[in-house]
This record gives C-alpha cells, sequence and structure tokens, in this order.
C-alpha cells in the first residue's frame, strides 16, 4: 500500500480547477474553455430514456428536446461527458441554462451544490468510488438539472453510479416510474451514497488489519498505511459535508420537484449521510489513536533493544576491563605468579555476571527481553 | 486484554449495512431481503403481552392483531428476530407500517432514529451489553413502534434489555400499566441506559487500573489496552449521541404516545444520557491523558537505560585503554619495568573510577539509576 | 503526590450511581431504596432555622411542618443526611415532591440540575472541597427545594458549605433576612462557587511548580502529577458546567422564587461560574503544554546522556583497537623493536584524541555536556 | 525552502499596523499620518477609466471628480499607493469619505472587512500572491469604495490583482460593462480569489512531495518545509475567512450597489471560497499529520540504527571479553598449553556467533537491518 | 527568558481574587474590604477633569460631585488606587452606585464586564501592559462608570492606559471633546487595545527568533520560552475575549451613552480586537507547531548522535576483536609465526573498514554525519 501512495492520483483538497484556470484569468465568468487536456478527447454522447408510469423506453439518442413534449412522461438525458463545450452549449440552450451553471458543468473540480432556478434545480454531485486498478479512491462528479418532467444529468467516467438506477426505471419496480424527477434524483444520490459504504468497508478492514499488525510490528510501512488511510478519510468527509448541506436544503419539502411526499426517502438518505459522517469522525479519531500507538510502540522497541544492549555491554565491558588488567606486562605483577589467581579471576568474574544478573532481575529487565523482546 | 482485542467483533464505526448491502445495489429502498448469513435463522417466535391498569396477561404468542380490540388495555408486541422478512411484512401489513420502515427494521445496523408517523412513532434504539464472553461490549438494536394503544417491538438478540420492562410490567408496580405505550417506551430506553452505566463502570474500572499500571511498567500490553478503551468509548459516544437526540425530539410532548404527563420521565432519563455524555467526553480525555503519559513513561525509562549503559561504559572503556596501553608488546616500554608501576597504574585507575563517580553525582545520574531504575 | 494518587477516591467521569443501580434494575423509577452502603447508616437529623427580616431563629430540630404557619417570615430546614428513605419520605410528603424527586434527592451521583414544578424550584448541585486530609478534591451533592417562604436543604457530607449562611443568617448582616428563600438559595451557590476559588488556586499553585520543576527533572512523578491535576481540572469543569446552565436558567427572572431584584446578585456568581470555566481551560491548555515540556525534555536529557557516551566511545575505542593491535603477539611485527615505537604511537594516540575533541567542538557536542549536562 | 525561511518577510499573525503606531498613540482616530517608511516614497498616480455599455476609455489620469458627471456610464479611478496622505485626503474630500475610512486606506494592515456608508460601500480587501522571488507568499491589500456610478480602488503593490479586470473591460466581452459597479467589485474579487487558487497549488505540490520523501528521509530539513507550509496555510486561511464574511454580507442583495442581480455571480465565488477554506483545513490535517508521520520516521530509524548497534555490540564483546582471558599473563593457565586449545576457543567463538544470530532471527532483528537499514 | 519565568508574575488562569477571599467567606456581598496586603497602600488620590467642546480644565483635585452642576460640559473622574474601602465608598455614595459594583471596583481580580444600571453603565476592562522591567505582561484593570455627563475612572497601577486619552482632551483635537463620556469610554477602550497590539508585536518577535534558532539548537531553554510565549498567547486570548463581548453589548447602540453616531468608532476598535483574536488563534497554532518541530528535531539529533556512535562502534569493535585474537597466549597458534602474518591481518582488517564504510554509505549513513552532524 504505501509503494502505490507516491503516484497515488487522489488529491484531497485541490479543486481540480487548474486545468482551465490559467486560461481562465482575465475571462469573463460563464466562457466556456475545452476541457481539461487529460479527459479523453472523443465525441460526447448524449443519450435519453423517455419513462411514465406504465412504460419505459430503451436508452437512446438524444432527440434535442428537453421534455417527452406532449406525450406524458418524464424525460431522463444522460451527457456521458463534459470535456466538449458545444455539447454543453446545445444542452444548455435547449434548457435555458445560465451561462454560470454551464461552466460549473464543465468545471470538474467544482464543490458539491444546490442551486434552485426558475423551472429546475441545479445539483452538483460528488462521487467517489474505487480507481480502475481498485487501490485508489476515485473522486468523480455527477451534475443534475430536475426540472418538472425532466432530469439531466452530466458526468465524465462515473457511469457505474448510474447503471443501478437506469436498471431500475427499466425494472419498473418500486416508485420510481412514478414519482417523477424529484425521486430520480433522489435514486442517483442513493446509489453514491451506497457505493461510499463500499469505500468505507475497505477502510474499516484496513483500520482493522492495522490495529492487528501495529504491536506486531511498527514500522514505516504502517505508518504510510495510516497515512493514506487518514487521507481517504478525509476525502470521503470533504465529499459528504456538503451532501449534508444539500438533502437538508431540499429536505423541507419547498423545492418544486422535491415534493412533499418525497421527505420520507430523503430522510432515509440523509440519515445514511448523518452516519456515514459520524462513522467518518470515529475512523479520524481510532487513526490518530493508531498513530499514537505506533511511535509508542516504536519507542518500546527501542526500550528493548536498549536494554539488551545495556546489558550484555554492562555485564562485558567490566570484565573485559579485569582480563586486560591481567594482560599487562608489568613485571612486577605479584598476582600472575600465583597458583590460584587464574581460578579466582574466573571465579570473580562469575560472581560479577551473577550479581550483574540479580541486579537486572530486580529491575525486572530480564522479564521480557528474555521472554519476548521484539 | 491485548490478546483477546485482535479477534473483537465489536466494530466503531461500521454500520453493518454490509450483508444485504452487496445484494441490495440497484433495488428498490423498501426492498426486503433475507437477513445477514451471520444472524441464526430459526424460525422467529413473535408474542404479546396485554396489560390494563388492573390486569397483564403473561407473554403468549401474538394472535395476528396489533391493538387489544374492544378490550381496554394495551398491547405489547415482541419479535425475537429481524431476519425472516415474511415474519416483518406480517407484522408490517397489520400494523400498516411503511416499506422503508419495515426495511429499517430488518437492518441490524441502522443508525438509531426517530420517526413520526400517522398514527404511531417508529424508533429504532441502539442498545450496547457485553457480549457472551464478557469480554467486548456488543452492540444491539431495538425497534420500537409506538401507537395510541400498543407498542411494538423487533430485537434480534437483545432480550436482556426487555426482560426488566417485563418483570416490571407483571408485578404491576408504579405507574408502567396505566400510563400507556409512552411510558414502556420510556421503561425500555431507561432499562438500556441502564445497561450503559454498566459498561461505563467496567470501563471506569480499566482507566482506573491503567492509571495505577502505567508509571510502573509501560509496554505494548498497556498501550493496547488504553486503544481498546478508546474503541469503547468511542462505540457508546455513536450510540448514545441519537439517543439524546431521539429523547429531545419526544420531550416538548407533542409527538402523541407521548404525552406531556409523560415529561418528567423523559427528562429523567435524558438527563442521565446527558450525564453520560459528559463522562465520556472525560473517559477520552482521561485516555488521550494516559497515552500521554505512556508515551512519556516510556521515553523516561529509555533515559535511564541510557543512564546506566553510559556509566558503565564511560568509566571502563577509558580504564580497559589504560590496560590496553600496557599489554602492548614493545621493547622499549619503561614503565613496565618499574618497580611500583603496577600499583600506581591500579591507583590511577580507582582515581578515575572516583573522579568519574563525583562527575556522575554532580550530574544527578546517580540518584535514580542506583536507588531505582526501572 | 504521585502514590497517593493511587488511592484516590476521586472519580472523575463515573456518576455514583452503582450503589443502588444493581438492584434498581427492574424496578419502578421512583422506587427509593435504602442509601449506598458506604454512606454512614446514623440516624438523620433534620433541623431548621425560622427566620424573618427583624428576627432568625436558631438551628433547632424540625418540627414536622413546611413553612412557618402563620407567622410571617421564612424557614429553612437542613436534612444532615440522604441515606435514610423514611426520612426523605417524610419531608417529600410533608413538601408534596414527586417520586422522582425523591429518589434523586437519594441518588448521591445525580448530575446537577434545576426543575421548575408546581409550587417550588429543585435544584441539585455539585459541590467541590477537600477531602479530609486535603489531598484530593472531594465531590458533594447539595439538593434544594427553594419554595415560596421556605428552603429544603439535603446533603450528605457538606456542612462546610451551609456554614457561612448560616452565619450570615444569625449575624443578620446584608440582605439575606429580607430577600426571601431566592436569596438563600444564591447564597448557597455563592458560597459552593467560593469553594472551587480554593480548589482552583491549589490546582494554580500546582502547575506553577510543575513549570519551575519540569525543567530541573521530568521524571515520572512530574508526569504523575502533571495527570492528576489534569484529572482535577475534569472533576471541576465537569462540576461548573452545568452550574452555568443551572444559572443561566434562573437568571431571566421567570422563575417564581428568584424574582428579578435577585438578577443582579445571581449575575454576579454568573460572572464568577464563566471566569472559572474559562481559567479552567487555560489550565487545560496549559497542563497539555506541560506534557509536551515534559516529554521533549526527556528527548534532550536523552539526546545529551547519548552525546557523552558517543564522545567517550568514539574516542577510546580507536585507540583501544591501536593498543589491541600492538598487543598482539605475532612474531615478526617490526614497530615493536623500534626504539621509538612506544612514545610515537603514544603520540599519535594523544593526536587522535585531539582531533576527535576539535570535531567535537566544531559540532558544537561539547558545550553543554561540559557544561550542564543534566 | 528552509533557508529562506529565514529571511521571510510574511507575518501570518501580525497585522501591519505597527509602523504609524507608534506616532498614533494619543492621536485622535482618524488622523492621517505618511506611510510606512518601508514604501516607496515616490509620487502617487491617479488614474480613471470611464466605461459604459458600449464604451469604455482607457486609463488616464484622473480629472479629480468621482463620478461621469452627466455623461452616462460608471467610472473606476486607481490609486496606486496609499502611502501619501494627501492623494488620500484629496480623494477623499471629493469622494466625502468618513476620517476612519481615509485612515483604514493607509493602515495596509488593516483587517479585511465591509462597510455600508451613506452613499456607497467601502471593502477592504486581502490579496494573497507571491513575492518577486516567488518563493513566499506575500499579502497585500486592495481597499475599494463602490459608490452607485464609481468604484475607487487603492493599492500599493497589487497592480496584478488589477489587470486581469482591466482587460476584461477593455475587451468589453460579457457583463463586465453593463451591470455596474457591484459588478466591477465582484470581478475583483473573483480575481484575487482566483490567484488563492494559484498559492494552494503550490501548497498541495509541495504536500505531496512532502509525503513521498517523509519515508525516505526524514530530516530537519522536512520538518521545517511542513513548517513553512503550515505557516502558508495560515495566512491563506487567516485571509480568506474574513472574506466568506464579507460576501455573505453582500449576497443578500440589500446592499445597494450589489442588487439582487449580482447574487449568482457571488455566489459562485462564494462557493469557490468555502470550498477554499475547507481545503485549507483539509491541507491542516495532513500536515498535522505529516509530522507526526515524520516524528514516528525519525523514531524507526533510530530503532533500526539501534538494533545495528546492539547486533554488532552484542556478538563481539563477549568474544572480545574471551580473548581478553586467553591475553592474560597468568603463569598457570593450563588451557594455553593444550595443543587444542586455540581452535577448541576458535569454535567457541563461531558457535557463540551462530548463537547470537539465531537468536537475533527469532527476534525478527535481522529481517530489515540486513535488507533496507535507513 | 527561562530564567525569570521562574519568578514571574504573572498568571494566565488565576482570578486574583485570593487575597480578600479568605476573610469574605460567610460575609455579605458587597461587603467592602481593604484591599490586597500587597498593594501600596498611601492615600489615593482623586482628580477631575472637566471639559466640553470649548474649554478643558487641567487635571485638578476632585471637589466631591459627580457632574459639572449647572455649568455645561462632561467630568471625568479619576481615581489613582483601589484598596481604599473608604474612598470607593465616597465616590460611590455621590454616584448612587449598588454595592455589589463597588465591591467589584475593589475586586482588582474581577473578569471583565459590561452592566447597565439605571443612569450610568459599569464597565470592567482588563488591561495589558509589560512589568517594569519590561519582561512579562502585567495584567491591570480600569473600571469605567460612564454616566449621561460624567465618566468615573478606577485602577491601581495603569496610569499609562490613561495618558494618551488626557493628552487628547487637552490637545482638543478631533471630536474627543464633543461626543460626550461615551466616546471617552472608547477613547479608553482604544488606548488599551493599542497597547495589546504592542505585546503582540513583541510576541510575533519572540515566535520569529523561535523559527530561527529550533533547527540549529533545539534545548531546554527554546523548550522554556515556546511555553513562555504560550503562556503570554493565553493571557492576551484570556482578555480580549470578554473585550469583544463588551463591545458587541455597546455596538447596536441602544445602551445610552454609547449612542448610535458612536457606533463607527466601536466598530472599528472591535475591528481591531477580532483581528487580534484571530492572530492569537494563529500564534497558538503556531507554537504548537514550534513544540512539534522542537521534539521532532531533536529526535532527528539523537538519531544522527546514535548513527556516529553506531559508525564507529561498528567498524572498530570487530577490528578489536580481531587484535584481541592474535593477542592470546596460546603456545600453539600457527599464524603468530607466519612471516606475513602481521600484514595480512593488517590488510585484513583495512579490508574490513573499507566495506563496513560501503555499507554505511549504501545505507546513506555517512552523507549527512560526515558533512553536517548536529
Amino acid at each position: 500500500m504505501a509503494k502505490k501512495n507516491k503516484t497515488t492520483k487522489t488529491r484531497v483538497g485541490k479543486p481540480r480547477r487548474r486545468p482551465n484556470n490559467a486560461q481562465k484569468k482575465g475571462m469573463s465568468p460563464g466562457t466556456l474553455l475545452p476541457g481539461t487536456p487529460d479527459m479523453e478527447r472523443g465525441p460526447v454522447r448524449i443519450t435519453m430514456i423517455d419513462y411514465s408510469e406504465t412504460a419505459c423506453s430503451d436508452e437512446i439518442d438524444w432527440d434535442g428536446s428537453i421534455s417527452t413534449g406532449p406525450r406524458p412522461g418524464y424525460r431522463w438525458i444522460i451527457a456521458d461527458g463534459v470535456h466538449d463545450p458545444d455539447v454543453i452549449r446545445r444542452i444548455g440552450s435547449a434548457a435555458n441554462l445560465h451561462a454560470l451553471v454551464q461552466e460549473d458543468i464543465m468545471n470538474i473540480g467544482h464543490p458539491a451544490k444546490v442551486e434552485e432556478w426558475n423551472d429546475h434545480v441545479f445539483l452538483i454531485l460528488k462521487t467517489i468510488g474505487w480507481d480502475s486498478a481498485g487501490m485508489e479512491p476515485r473522486i468523480g462528479q455527477i451534475s443534475l438539472l430536475v426540472g418538472p418532467d425532466y432530469v439531466l444529468t452530466f458526468h465524465q467516467n462515473d457511469r457505474e453510479f448510474l447503471e443501478p438506477v437506469k436498471k431500475r426505471l427499466l425494472s419498473g419496480k418500486g416508485k420510481i416510474r412514478t414519482m417523477g424527477p424529484g425521486y430520480l434524483a433522489y435514486a442517483l444520490v442513493d446509489s453514491i451514497v451506497d457505493h461510499v459504504f463500499d469505500v468505507m468497508d475497505r477502510i474499516n478492514d484496513g483500520i482493522e488489519s492495522l490495529e492487528e499488525a501495529i504491536f506486531t510490528r511498527a514500522d514505516d510501512a504502517i505508518i504510510q498505511s495510516i497515512h493514506t488511510l487518514k487521507h481517504h478519510v478525509l476525502i470521503i468527509r470533504k465529499m459528504m459535508t456538503p451532501m449534508r448541506d444539500i438533502l437538508n436544503h431540499l429536505l423541507p419539502g419547498e423545492v418544486p420537484p422535491f415534493p412533499d411526499t418525497l421527505r420520507v426517502y430523503l430522510q432515509d438518505v440523509t440519515d445514511h449521510v448523518g452516519s456515514i459522517l459520524e462513522t467518518i469522525d470515529g475512523f479520524r479519531e481510532m487513526l490518530s489513536g493508531l498513530m499514537d500507538c505506533a511511535m509508542t510502540a516504536i519507542s518500546t522497541r527501542t526500550n528493548e533493544v536498549m536494554k539488551v544492549l545495556t546489558i550484555i555491554a554492562t555485564i562485558f565491558i567490566p570484565l573485559t576491563f579485569i582480563t586486560g588488567v591481567y594482560g599487562m606486562n608489568f613485571q612486577f605483577m605479584p598476582e600472575l605468579a600465583w597458583r590460584w589467581g587464574y581460578p579466582v579471576i574466573l571465579f570473580i568474574m562469575l560472581a560479577t555476571i551473577g550479581g550483574m544478573l540479580l541486579w537486572f532481575r530486580r529491575r525486572k529487565w530480564l522479564v521480557r527481553p528474555m521472554g519476548k523482546i521484539d
């Protein structure tokens, strides 16, 4: 995990505004520029699904009008890319979007928000999933325009969040076909939040495996893992906090496409968001605690290593000194000529070792170093 | 304590939504799925207790109707398991429950909440007890539906929280039989909160024993205990925070089954919850402080070990050098032939030792290393 | 200070509810149980003081009625113990107290609160003093019932907080006799807050002496003292926070026995409480800072010890190696036979020492180790 | 980066009020003093741009009147310096500015604010850019007076923030010429916020490169870089917090030159400011986490170094002792005369080494020290 | 700086209530006691300045009446000491002050506050300056009574804060003579806040010099300086927080002597206070960061010292062992008799040194220890 982090593409705090930022200085706000260079530049496909209580068309190419017209029912228009200003402008003029809204749709680093306009509500939702390698959380963005009988959806690479909703539309189960554009938007939010639970599960697993590992080996890889998990937690929090604000804005049932009948559904997803945010706070506290544990565990380990060194050195350095004394070449050293000099010295050295060991045992240094040091 | 933690089943932050989460993506909210695989799959027993001011039936099998019908009195229906969708659906249709409510009842990882519906109030309460081994806090969930003359209770494994209330009902003491379903719900909340005090007592005992242990031996086991206690504290806080919100919602006396006459009782339990939350904050601060103490104590210990090593090495390394000098085999070393060479050298070495000891004493290194090192 | 802590009876976070908690599970709230086992079980004396603007009786045994009856004036009834349910029940029926209020009075671990009832106000106040040995803060509890012309006071061991008020009543100075039960209650609160200042002074002295000590010797005793002071600070904060809420509830002058004319006095004591809480926050920050200082000071000390060891070892280990070389017994070692071999080697060794010392001085290692190491 | 910091001119917390502060004590507020000594003292050029929906004059010298007079259109007056009291006084009397406003304009360390006066709004905006060397963030200040048909702009060294707006005015694209002084002020704020994104990008790059570096080498330079980045983050936060307050004050559309038609633009820039502030909080948390990582990484490294030392010392110190024993010169040491004494001792020493290595391996000390130590 | 701290007279958290506290227990609130024993006990001089739009008297002894009487104009009465109860009582009865107000005036440790009375406003302001040695911040207190045509000022040792205002009064510049007592009070607050900027400048200088010093030498003196600066920052915050509350209370222009015409001036000084409080928060974060830096820097240093020791020991301990082997006195050691034994051993030892150095270089241990260790 540590290695991967070095080339991570996830950025917590930085709004990915940079690409067109340099070009934009001095331009009028609302000026549309071609998207960021690192986006794929293929043509953007625009599709639509018409649905009503009784029927639901398959996803087909957009015919250029926003609503189903005289036929009853609702229309869901999906733009699979936001990097082409022409496409945005085309939809924008058909749906009568303000220039700033069009600019926001193309800015895939825009913070989440909700804006009420005359005949529609504009939502920017941030999504979180896993990158294709499944190693790093990937932040995406889905912009929604919820009108009286249509929903416009703009996204760059976030089809996975739309598919569950499309499947439900086609299957026709539940109330999705009958409750209008507000419910469709709610279903999208629910799909996004469901994905967050997946990311949270992974983080939870990461924390649990760290908790087991931290006391057996606390090394740089573990510290880096803690840091990486903190990073991910910050990403989710940054993404979910405005989600809560958006839902709280919609909850009172006074924004037209989100009538009071939707409240129980919105409340349900709001509860989930609230629960995620609380859990996230728990994660942050756990990870801070783990960092403390890591540092304390390393200090304990250093202390144990020091004890081993100190025991060895304290026992043998004095003994070596004694051997040094009797290794001196003075001509007049009476002990050297004694018959029992050598055994006596050996005995003294053994006694010294014993005394040292007793002293260490009294200090309880020997309990762990001998049993389990590292 | 440290060992057990490795196989802990408690999870702070993770809503146990996972089991049916994977299956649920793309499904309509409100779809009921069979419960989580790790639940026991036996048939769910549904029982009921009819009570009135003057009488109280024993717990018997449910007869399928929600209220006592023409007979005066209140009915308490208890479902001992939420893993069987059929059972939930049966009770749900009898009590006229919204599909989302039924889904929430089956989701045993749902956050706590209160919801007002037309003729009943829906409460999800989180419980906290000890697992069967008594080693780890176990989070449970009790869902309540409080109607005008009935209370529905759903739980998976939390009988222990219902028993005290049942006993009071049967004994008929106090006001439990006369004050209706709201009071019964209050009695359940009170029972849950009473259990929290038990968990808190254990945590408090843990903190107190850590406070004693931390300065005698600060090792990995102690650090892990601190971490585990922090874990438990986070669990309680996560569980009690929404409890307070729920009670504050019920307190004004405007939710029908909780009339103004209940306010004094609800206020009482709210005070207890508030006191728990404050105490929890105190625990967190204490535990953070203990982690700091642990780290500082380990550093002190390392410092003491270092001093021992430094004293020994600083005294004997120079002496060993001197013996080395006179152990050299140069042919022209006049000292070696001196009559008093050996005693003079011995004296010089003794003087060196004395000087070193004086120097260490002046630096106060000898005060503790000699008295009490570890 | 460290030793004492081990047998401390102060508990920050734990509501002392435990004693009758185990018994109470399954009992109706409001059931009165004999008090905690560790209370003295002597008979409870109930006394009363009748006072009016012109006169004040001495403290005499209670005659069983709550107010002075036809005679004008106010009555202050004091129960010196809350462990006897009969006593509480007797006063309770005389004063028409709710069962929950009677239960709260007996629960000496109840959080502080204010409750308005029909004809009286019920206050639970937490007190803080020193235990008999003067070593640990002791938390107590005084329950007050303030009626239109009487004040009931219940306490277990907190006479010291009542005495100053009684003395003022008897002396008759100031407005205490003329302003009714609300003022008497205010005087009690003022007495409690005055005691808090004493506790704060001691904590302040403790912090100041720690600040001096921490840089001369940072050992376990100091760390433990910091921890103990944090403990005490948490106790005071836990006690004063609800006090502020209670006063803020009484301040607007709408609670009957606390009319608008008392506001200036209540405001005064509220200011003191606010000032204490701010000071407490300052204490907490200071103590956290001191813990950081302690850890940093210990690290500095370890660093200095390491430097001494490194200097000694770095100088003598290479020299000892040189002596080792010429202590080898090879038959063909030409240096050994040189006339100036010994002096040359001695000179080389001296030069090595000098070079090392210069190198250390350039690294500034010698500045402090030689001047002031520990 | 570390070196530069030592001569940094950026100051987070200190309002640059000092220069004329010493002189000002005892003076009436509103007294204008010559600017700070370290400002360039050249004459201040005052220029103006007249623009209307159809035309826009080039920047020319100011003619002394505040509005375009009878001709329709708006006037933008720019003072390139605030150090000359005469200039401020001249514009002040022409625009009817309060003495305190004039004083605030000259005080380039004033906190940001918005003030409504009778016929104009007074804004102090703080800017952030890079110093000429591009190494340190530089805080500047632009004061705005937005009247019904004019905008006065005062700045000391912040032309770069005005140029983009001037370019848009001259190009005439967008709504800048038609929407009056409020829009011009909004364009200035937008230009300032755009520059903040640049600074944030650099900080983000700094954090990312630190994340890579911290686990390969955690030294003083890295710690200093973390500290410097924290510094910069504090600067931005200090600057953007009042910006948000100012925008929230203008948003409701009740301040005259900022009518309701501007709200969508102001909301847009407010969103950006909000996003910056959230990102800043993320940065702070990341940097605190990095400091923890750095400390833990250094401790790990120390631990590894200690292990190397301990392994070497633990292996060789006992062996050296053995050689010492047989280097003693006792006359009666029977082993010395044995035929196989030397090989046996060599074998014993080899066995000791082997045993030690096995022991270390069992403690897993050899895994990393041999593979990758530092 | 470290030394001075030990005898500091500044106390952050402790309200200086202690002196008359012990005496006061059991006394009626509002009882005036002689001031604290450590105040100078000289007679208190009371002076007054009468001023109107056209004239301003010099400071002369007070004539005993509160207002200028029939003559138009305002009166400023200054009491240079609050330790004499008689003086306070005399002024108190002349100005009709409540007993609690008189008590508060004499209590020089009272928290700051504002109180509206019938015909006057009572303000307690805390001041901060430097002690006579200029080493420690000194907290003072000025009590103000602002009536319709008079200002009473009580202070113990804080003449320096009054002088600038008096000078402005005498010089007659600005609006000080025309705008009544509210403006005079404002001018005093402005003077107090101006002094705070001085203290902040010193703290800022301290932080900047610490930032430079911390990476060159991180020792106890630096840690102590950080701690002392934190101390000072806490003092200022504790003093300025209520100042902001007081100003916010006066701002709406509804307190009589502070009419709406003063609002622009009060807003100005409120802005300064707000800016100080924000800067203070920045200071606190900087100082916490510096403490972290210090600890990390010390750890780095310890790590470097350890590396030096390890390099030296790791190179020479094995070599010394080799010399030990050939220093043994076994009779059968064939190497000793070899012609090239000595040179071969020397070469082996050189090769060992070279190998070790290569190994260290590969681990990059040699980069810094050789270039710059400490």
